[in-house]
Formats: C-alpha cells, sequence, structure tokens
C-alpha cells in the first residue's frame, strides 16, 4: 500500500460515517440530533433543565430507569466513573477494599487503573478469559470479599453471558458470605433476551447495578447507578466529589430518554438478527460466542489486518454498505478479528446480503444454497428461523453439516460442544444453536464428512447426546 | 407567612424563570437551546462528533481557548474535577502533596473535600477570607510547596481580583521556590476587564490554568484545563481515569464555541453595568467589594430573608424583571445578602431602574436626584460614565457626599479606603470608584456630613491625599 496505516483508518472511518446503510449502530450530523433533541423535548413535554443532575429530564430518566429495573438510579456521566464509585462504597460500608470481578472486566481493562489508584482497590480475578461466571468462581475465591462484579455481557469476550440460573446461583453465594453482587450492566438492554426474564428481574438479583445510556439506547453520553436509597445517596456524594455532577445534564438525558422510548423496544429484534448474520456467514469466519448472546459478536478469519482492511474500503465505497468495521490483527497470527454490533438500521436489511459481503471480504463466499436464497431475497427472519432445521450443503471451500443434540442447557454446554467438536480432526468451524429444553443444534464445517461413530462418541465423552431424529 | 420556606423558594425559582427580563444570565428552554445549537453546527460547520472527547468540535474548542489562553488545553467536563487533576500532577511531578490555596477556594468550600480524598492532597490557607493574594501571603508560608492555586476572581469573597501587578509579583515568588502556579480561572473571561491586560498574559503569568464555558460564556456544560504539552498529556490521562473521558462532549463543545463567539465579545460590557449598578444603589445596599470587579458582587441589607424573599417573589411577579435572586440571612443578625452576576440581557436595561426595585425591595428609595435621573430615562452608561462627578445630594434616609481621591492604584488601595472611611462615627457605606493613575472617588454614605478635617487625616492615615478639586 501507498498509505500509511493511520490514513487507512482515517479513510475507513470517514467511508464507515459516509454509507448510506449500516449494519451497526449508525448517527445522524450533531445538527440533525441536536434537531431531534429538540423536537424531543416539545414531544415529551420538556420545558425545563437540570440544575447539577437535580430535577428536569435527569429526574424524569433517573424515575424511568428505576421503574424499569426496579430500584432508586443516579444519573452518572459515565460508567467509568460510576463503577468506580459503586465499588467503592461497597469497599468503604465493608471495611475492606477487595473486590472481585473478571480478568476482562472494563475496569481492569480500560481504566487506567483508576480503581486502584482512585480508590484503592485491591482486586481478585473472578473468572478468566472466556469464562463466564458461576458461583464455583466465587467459591475459588478464599476470605472476605466487599463486591463481586459480573459484567453483563463480558464484551472482550464477545458479549458473552451466563445464563439466569447460573447468575442466580452466583447472587445466592455472594448473599451467603455478605459480598455485594455488583452488575456492570451497561448492556444489560441487549441482555435481557438471552436471559428470558423482565429487566427488574435480572437487576434483581444484584445488590447494585450500573447501565449505560449510549451504548444499545443510543444516548449522547451518560449512565445510571442503582441500588437501595442510602447507597444511591451515596453515589450522588461520591458523582460528586469525582467532578462527575455537572451544570447541564439534559442534552444526555434527553437522548437517553428518546433511547428508552425509541431503541429499547427493538434491541430483541437487534440481538435476533444478530444471530441470523452469525448463522449466514460462511464456515471460514468464525464467530464468537458461535452463537450471540447478544446483539455484539467476534468475528475471526484468516488474513492479514491491512489487505483485509483496504478491501474493505473499497468495498464500503463500491456498496455504500457498512456491513463490517475495520479488521485488526488477532492473537492468532494470520488471522484477524473485528467486533460486530447490531444497530437497529440492520433490521431493514437481509442478513444473507451482508454475509455476503463479509464473506467476500475475507476471500470467502456462501454455500451455492445460501446464496440462491440471497438470490431468492428470503428475509433476516426467514433464514433464521430455518438455521436450525436445514442441513446445509457443501460449501465450494469445505463441508457444512449439522448435528442434533440433546441435553445442552446452558452457556457452559456450548463451550464444552463447540471444544468437543472443534478438536475433532479437520474440523475448522462449529455455531451452535442453543435451545434449553429441547434439541439443540451445532452447524459444522470440517475439510470433509466426519463419521456419525466420531461425532457420537465425541459428544457422548462431553456429556451430550445426538438427537433421534438427526 | 402560610407557605413552608421550601415552597418559597420553588415559587421565587419558577417567578426568576419566568420572567420577560432578567438582569442575570438567563436560559432559553432545552428545546430553543437544541435548536440554537443545531443552527451553530450548520453556521460553524461542524459535521463531525467528537469521540471520546477527541475531534470535531472538542478538538476545535481546545484549539481556540489555547489560542485565547496561550497554551495547549484539554477539555474536561468539569471544574471540580479538572482542578483535582491540575493539583495531583502538580503534587505527583513534585513529589509533594502540599498545595496552598485560599481558604474559600472553591475546591475547599464545594466539593466534598475530594481533593484531600481523591487525590491526598495537603492543604495550607495561601489567604482567609476577604485577601486578596500576594507574594506576601506565599512568603508565610513555609516550605516546600508543589503549587499555589489562586482563584481569579474569588467568587465567596464577592469575585475579588488581585492588581496585574500583584499577581505577576506573586507568580515570581512561586518560580523562586519552584512552586507552580494554578489559576482557577473558571470566571477568568469576567476578569480580563479588571486586569487590563489580554487573556494569555494573565494566564501567562501561570504555569496551568483552568478555566469554565459555563459561566460567563453561557455554555451547556464543560471546562479546560491548560498547561505545557506535558501538562496536559498527564490531564487528559487523569480525565479517562477519573471517568471524565465521555462518549460524545459534542453539545457541550458546540455550547461553548458559541459562547466564545457571541458572549466573550460582551463580557466586559456587563463588567462595567455591573458597576453602574452597583454604583447606583441606595445606600442602605452593601457592595462588596464596593466597586465590583467582574460581572458579579455581593449585595447586603438590613432584613429577614423569609420576609425580603416574600416581597421579592411578589416584585418578580409584577415587574416580570428579574432584578434579584433569593436572600439569604448575612452572618450579621438582621441582614440578607444576594449575589449578582451580570448577563448580557441586563445590557438592555436602565441600572437605575433595577436598583429602583432593589432599594424598594429592601425597604430603601433612592435618592431624589437619582429617582428623577430614572425618570428622565437616563441610560446605565450615562449614569455610570457620570457617577464619579456628580456630588450626591442628601437622601431621604442619609448623607451621601463623594470624596475625590488621589494616590490610588490598585484593589488594595480600594480596601484601606473603604475600610479607613467605613471606621469614621456615623458613616454606613462607602463605595469607591477605582481609576489608578488618575483621581479615584468615594461616595460615602453616612447619617450626618463628615467635616473636611476629620476626611482628610483619616485618608492622610491610610496613605492617601484628598484631589484639591474636591
Amino acid at each position: 500500500m501507498d498509505e500509511p496505516e493511520k490514513s487507512l483508518k482515517e479513510r475507513l472511518r470517514e467511508a464507515m460515517i459516509a454509507c448510506r446503510e449500516s449494519v451497526f449502530p449508525a448517527y445522524a450530523s450533531p445538527a440533525e440530533v441536536f434537531d431531534g433533541l429538540a423536537e424531543a423535548c416539545r414531544e415529551l413535554g420538556i420545558e425545563e433543565w437540570d440544575v447539577y443532575a437535580e430535577r428536569g429530564p435527569v429526574a424524569r430518566l433517573e424515575a424511568e430507569v428505576a421503574d424499569l429495573l426496579g430500584r432508586p438510579a443516579a444519573y452518572f456521566p459515565s460508567g467509568v466513573m460510576a463503577q468506580q464509585v459503586a465499588l467503592r462504597i461497597h469497599a468503604d460500608n465493608a471495611g475492606n477494599r477487595r473486590v472481585a470481578m473478571p480478568d476482562l472486566s472494563h475496569l481492569l481493562v480500560y481504566e487506567d487503573d483508576g480503581p486502584r489508584i482512585l480508590q484503592d482497590l485491591r482486586i481478585e480475578h473472578l473468572t478468566t478469559g472466556r469464562e463466564t461466571p458461576t458461583k464455583a468462581h466465587l467459591d475459588a475465591i478464599p476470605g472476605p470479599l466487599a463486591a463481586c462484579l459480573v459484567e453483563l455481557p463480558l464484551r472482550d469476550a464477545g458479549c458473552i453471558l451466563p445464563t439466569f440460573d447460573e447468575l442466580a446461583e452466583l447472587a445466592q453465594g455472594c448473599r451467603e458470605r455478605g459480598i455485594a453482587l455488583h452488575i456492570d450492566g451497561a448492556r444489560i438492554w441487549e441482555s435481557q433476551q438471552w436471559f428470558g426474564k423482565p429487566l427488574a428481574e435480572i437487576a434483581g438479583l444484584a445488590d447494585t447495578v450500573y447501565t449505560s445510556f449510549y451504548k444499545g439506547l443510543g444516548g449522547l453520553a451518560g449512565a445510571a447507578l442503582l441500588g437501595d436509597d442510602d447507597f444511591v445517596a451515596q453515589a450522588r456524594l461520591w458523582r460528586h466529589r469525582m467532578g462527575g455532577t455537572h451544570f447541564r445534564s439534559t442534552a444526555e438525558a434527553v437522548s437517553a430518554l428518546v433511547g428508552l422510548r425509541d431503541r429499547l423496544p427493538h434491541i430483541g429484534e437487534c440481538v435476533t438478527w444478530a444471530r441470523a448474520l452469525a448463522a449466514a456467514l460462511p464456515p471460514s469466519v468464525t464467530v464468537q460466542p458461535p452463537v450471540p448472546h447478544t446483539n455484539t459478536f467476534l468475528m475471526y478469519a484468516a488474513g492479514d489486518s491491512d489487505a483485509v482492511n483496504t478491501r474493505l474500503l473499497a468495498a464500503l465505497e463500491e456498496h455504500s454498505l457498512a456491513f463490517s468495521r475495520p479488521w485488526k490483527a488477532s492473537d492468532e497470527p494470520g488471522r484477524v478479528v473485528t467486533e460486530v454490533t447490531v444497530g437497529q438500521g440492520a433490521l431493514e436489511l437481509d442478513a444473507e446480503i451482508v454475509a455476503g459481503h463479509i464473506a467476500a471480504l475475507v476471500g470467502s463466499r456462501l454455500s451455492r444454497e445460501r446464496r440462491s436464497k440471497r438470490l431468492h431475497g428470503h428475509t433476516a427472519g426467514d433464514i433464521f428461523g430455518r438455521t436450525s432445521e436445514v442441513l446445509l450443503k457443501g460449501s465450494l471451500m469445505s463441508v457444512q453439516f449439522e448435528v442434533r443434540i440433546d441435553g445442552m442447557t446452558c452457556s457452559r454446554c456450548v463451550e464444552s460442544v463447540t471444544n468437543a467438536l472443534g478438536d475433532l480432526d479437520g474440523v475448522h468451524g462449529v455455531e451452535v444453536d442453543l435451545n434449553p429444553g429441547a434439541t439443540s443444534s451445532a452447524r459444522v464445517t470440517a475439510d470433509e464428512p466426519v463419521e456419525p461413530r466420531v461425532l457420537r462418541s465425541t459428544l457422548a465423552k462431553a456429556g451430550f447426546t445426538i438427537a433421534r431424529d438427526t
């Protein structure tokens, strides 16, 4: 390439913004958004400013969030501040600076060590890498803890979630040891479909919850911290002490109110669409988690990041469809990774077509059947609804087949099956569609067909059985 | 009163907002302000969002502020955060947590002890109460200091300022001892007229400067921290660590850019108008400082706060002119105090008329001459321009006369003259109009005329002479 990498990045950024359509949450221009905020004030009857995060739309936002999540809420300007404050309050209350959290927690990876430096917290790792948290993880940490933080979903692991029962058991474990359970729920809105419970029931498992207004809800910025009255009062004190109580937060609050009104009702559809896209991807693209838990997942493929991104730039400019963000080198040499977050704009798009663009980008192609579907214009919903019923025919590059599996109940089962099948010779892709309480399925991509006998014994060793009708 | 105090406060708040005209900085409704931000984006060619306080209007705002104040700038969401960060960087750099600041500093009065608790700072008092800082104050603090903070103007003392020469001497004293000088310049924009120097020359006296975008500039929120490149880079790191680097700060940044464009050019006029108002007030209203240094000053009067505020509510509703904020009990029993901040809307108003409303509120009246002027409709500029030339006639309540004084050069001279004359028997008001390098004047309010001989000797003891033409 003639261009230095920075310039390619910059051109990609501009090309993403310039696209007419986007899989990702897209942002109108500042002028358009401010027009929209003015309109929203008129629609929502907002005539008053907040004053240092009291009154007006901030109070209204706090009330709406409290209603949705089932407990008092305090507005915060950022998640970084909200979570430092939450954990420090728990530590102060307990007289103990020791808290547990995933080693991939936002607090440990992206906050310049603020939780330790500013709040004097002492950190234990609740989980490592792509583990989802369970009571067993908590049991493995001896001694008193002030708080246990779970990140729902764990973003750096591909936005993965424990099951509701696992979370409930962990909460019970915390209660038994007098440990405050804190949910990092930046994307709790995006997690509801996975848990299949009302938001307040999910939040109700924890003592305190943080959530964000600018991810799934599409607000300008801002967050909330929820807990009992005393906790929220302490949180407001610390917010002020840290410089987080601003003269006006009305713009942020109105944008969040709009998000609760206009975006929250559609987040479940975005999760469904994300699963449809993941299912439609060619076998050469690995998805983590194999079946997305939320509207966000990771994609891996073979390639060099500069080469892939150069092709991406051309494709964005050609199609004016933001179907992929820039890719970066994966930990594994010769492989690249990118994160997909499905926004509301994607609901107008055909997941098959988007998958086709991604396939072309990483030098792959969809199976003949899928390409034919694409030509016949099936919708995302159609494709997703039928994925687990269709035995996929061989693609041009490899063999794909589906195994229907009984006995799978949770995300750990998905991990076990994915690992067991993935370890077989010649298998280079496993995508599991979890169907707890009924028959789940795994879509396997391999160089050649795997013998049923081998499949059966492999799954049996992992504790599962092949469903009779496979 | 039948109403509990809270209800009166609330009714006052609503009445202030409902006024058609206002002496104070007034805020349009949220919808109107968002419409204005959209329009400003179009006028200013802002098509890009900031992303975590990089790029777009935040970068542009940082550049404009850097240009005005003569050094690199980092955007901050709040002054509380900006100043904690500034002092902690100085303390970290010096390997010494000890910093000096006024005992009335915002950091010590309004920040819930954050500077000590979060940044582990150790505080020495540079000045006490209504002192303005000088090198002598610094000299009085033994031992090494990491930083010396001056609040320009010192808000809780009535927004008072040292002279430029005093500040320059203090800066020299800091340099000699290797102490970083930090300006709390939340209202540095409002202080420029007093110093009579370019903003960059004032800021240039210090190592680091904080300023605010939502006071004189009328922005939604936000601040900047300025220093050399290394300081600003450290500031950005700490901003992030404290949770102050938000997803979007575009609304705040655009509002600040509008403030720099539309408000900054008129702040000097607001200061002049504030002086006109102070000069036009009846002798029963004490002004601190006697001649306002900025567009903000304190007013004291005899009264009970509930009674005054009840009258204020009626007057606001009657005149639809926000001429006074609510009053509160002063430290001195039987006296009340309120702060006046002159906004751009005041420039359309007649200071005499506003003074008349204030006089009526506190049960006083303007002098006959002043009431007559009010009837003849002099403008604020007229009145102010003539104040020092007019020997005021006796009012209905007391005697007012003017003394023209030579030898006054600075705010400390104003203090000396005010104190010396104020200590005379029967004198209950002194308002000085400082005119450095020429003849200044003091307007004295007393129960009866003071003998010229007494005036002359009193001023001589303080180091000044009565001008020949008095």
